[in-house]
């Protein structure tokens, strides 16, 4: 269920910033579903796995059931922009656990799965924006991929000092939802890379 | 034979967008290349099996011969618009059922077969547009992914009805082109997403 | 240590790109990262291998200490500029090599190694231009993965005259080098492909 609610959140995401650049229902769809998609594509691809939606169509509908909603609920959608926030930071949390518990389980050092529970949360929406023409918004605005980062650091951590499994899943869970709320909340970004004189 | 002039046609298409942003003839080589290889792969990699690309040498030398024919014959290649045009939709054609019949050939359910026979016949040109900064065309003009899922859905459903092989191919070979030939002819294109007010 | 330089000088020029759009510094490790590991990686996952850098964390901290170099000196990193040509270059060959050894290894014909080293050594840097939001500049600027190309041929010239491994590897790796230095120093580039009239 959560899982699901995750997926329909990211593909809104994409959903949405296809709007903003006119895409047809086509380029929406494609946009969405590789926001929902794409980070745990790179990650199976990299792991040398079959892609998890090649064996479940729900991401296939989940998206299409976005893709929907966004055209029928078009003027209402803003309206649930902090439920959209909301639902897309539990998409985060849950995918970058996913991805670490995924690549873990294959017998691979922490410091990969860590990387790969990152790109599983992010890279999504870094393929949306490599699409639409944008900088990808995550390498220049407030802290996202650094949740994900320091729930993977704390869920080996916690993995490390043989806390049960359940506990250190929702430990992490809520340290990424709790750091992403709050640097949104009081616009906390890293510092900025200065240009050389 | 039909393979060598879709290759020849994605390849072309690739290198006389190149031309448009000044490339230099690597750039243009690698942009013809993008096309003609890129959906293949992208969904070779993901079936898990080496890009097709990688065992024929043909692919390679035909981009070689886009480049050549593009240098030599720059004055030439605008009025041979039209041809260009059914080349790449018979390009389009050929590529869908071939990543069709190649998925569904490793065991994969057929949704997943008309998604690989879609990114086969598509991807190589959203590519091509990330690779030259542009907004990929497919995503907001005329219906050109749509005629390959159609095909592809056609396809589903005439092996299904246990028609054989040989004329469901045809059949979808000639209803992916007549959608796409009615598609630019009268300018149908799908709905726009409309932004949020 | 060769190693080591290149990977350095590599994530160093995606960091520094980085900065030009002002990215945070997660944004520049990730540039620097992707120029480092990139090309390898698209490599691997092509042949069908764990990406390299999934097996020693070397590239990891390798970045992460480009990043710390980049944001302590970044005063003196631009008086640096020449000493960082000379490492990419090194880097260039270096990668382009072992591009060519690790596929030739695998039992690929050598046309597949010499396009695997093309990759191996450039395409950390498209995929770099592509996060940014650039035109990748190695498709309209001076000589680079020709470079790389012609030293591909030549390691396959060599190695089909029997010529023993050392030789052919320094040898390479030196006309690598020489036709970077000698485009740059000289402005030599590709011709450009033209637009149609």
């Amino acid at each position: 269920m959560l899982e699901f609610l995750g997926t329909f959140a990211f593909a809104l995401s994409g959903i949405r910033h296809a709007s903003g650049k006119h895409f047809d229902w086509f380029g929406g769809y494609v946009c969405g579903f590789a926001v929902a998609i794409g980070g745990g594509t790179i990650r199976d691809v990299m792991l040398g796995v079959t892609p998890f939606w090649m064996t479940n169509i729900m991401y296939v509908l989940c998206t299409g059931m976005a893709l929907f909603a966004a055209i029928l609920f078009r003027k209402y959608t803003r309206k649930l922009d902090n439920a959209w926030f909301v639902f897309d930071t539990l998409g985060l949390a849950l995918f970058t656990i996913a991805g670490i518990q995924k690549t873990a389980g294959l017998g691979h050092p922490f410091w990969v799965a860590i990387i790969m529970g990152c790109i599983t949360g992010v890279a999504g929406g870094v393929i949306r924006d490599v699409l639409l023409n944008n900088v990808p918004v995550i390498f220049h605005k407030e802290i996202y991929a650094m949740a994900s980062v320091a729930g993977g650091m704390l869920y080996w951590g916690l993995f490390w000092l043989d806390i049960n499994m359940p506990i250190a899943v929702i430990s992490t869970f809520c340290v990424i939802c709790l750091i992403r709320f709050l640097a949104v909340r009081y616009h906390i970004s890293l510092p900025t890379l200065q240009e050389e004189r």
